[in-house]
């Protein structure tokens, strides 16, 4: 085998319906629930992130936990998010690009927190908190407030639980959909 | 952009000249560090790693990183070792396939120990220590001794620095070649 090939599901342009420009915290967390949500119907996991350029509010990338349909434990929402963003924009470190925000909908696990570090963004906002995904049974791997403070030394803006509600109610109602757990 | 290919260099079969098995972990690792070497003279950087089957040896797939040829911040080599063994074996997590360990040639940073534990391997052995990588100027991110703690208690065994010299020699030959540290 000489490539893998990582493919945005074919709902994505149809749920963003032209929409490019977001242009406060609110909408571009609204956007990162809805693709969680959006996911969940489609058969992916209950996760929801997007890059967006702190410039002028325009989207960059989507991503979405394509974990179990694409059989790549890597795939999560940030992952995904992060890596369509570097080939958008040709670099593998955003910050030699300009100024990009993550958000995403769930606390990101110790993959995707070392992912943020790498990828170049200067902020992330997160919905759900650790503890929430927690409750429905997904596990976040070794990230503790530690792994926040490493993060902020180095420049990069976190907000904590920004619209922790919206983003604990999409990880319930995969729970109560009788999502799957995929390393519980 | 509708897809991102992760593609193994070409010169991959030629350097493996069909050797498919690897009986004890010197083996393993030499095959790891020898990946990082190679990796350096054909424009990638100084970091390789492998999955092996542990009922035969057998090797399921190989990484090497490619961040800076792919404009890829994840495709640390542990990322594309993992992410192509789940292809070939055509499951989210190994765990479901069998028995797998992952080596590689030097210690992994935040974002691949967390792939680790998402991969279902039971074993990992690394080389070179993190600050083997931090005295050549690569950060490791938000790693602690809590980190491999939380590993372990899920039952992942973890080897710190099998033949740590030979790995630590790749990354020095990196430096002295005048390589390129992403990320600092």
């Amino acid at each position: 085998m000489k490539s893998v090939e990582i493919t945005l599901p074919e709902w994505l342009p149809g749920f963003l319906d032209g929409r490019t420009l977001f242009n406060d915290d609110t909408s571009k967390m609204e956007l990162a629930v809805a693709l969680a949500r959006r996911n969940i119907a489609e058969g992916g996991g209950p996760f929801g992130a997007a890059v967006f350029d702190r410039a002028d509010g325009r989207l960059v990338s989507a991503g979405m936990n394509l974990v179990v349909p694409a059989n790549n434990s890597a795939l999560h929402a940030e992952m995904v998010a992060i890596v369509f963003a570097e080939k958008l924009l040709k670099s593998y470190s955003l910050a030699t690009k300009g100024r990009f925000e993550l958000f995403t909908s769930c606390a990101p696990c110790a993959m995707c927190l070392g992912a943020v570090l790498w990828s170049g963004v200067e902020r992330l906002v997160y919905a759900a908190k650790a503890d929430d995904a927690r409750a429905i049974g997904f596990d976040e791997g070794p990230v503790f407030d530690e792994s926040y403070n490493y993060l902020e030394e180095r420049g990069i803006e976190v907000v904590h639980g920004f619209m922790r509600k919206e983003g604990r109610a999409v990880l319930q109602a995969y729970l109560a959909g009788g999502g799957n757990i995929y390393n519980p």
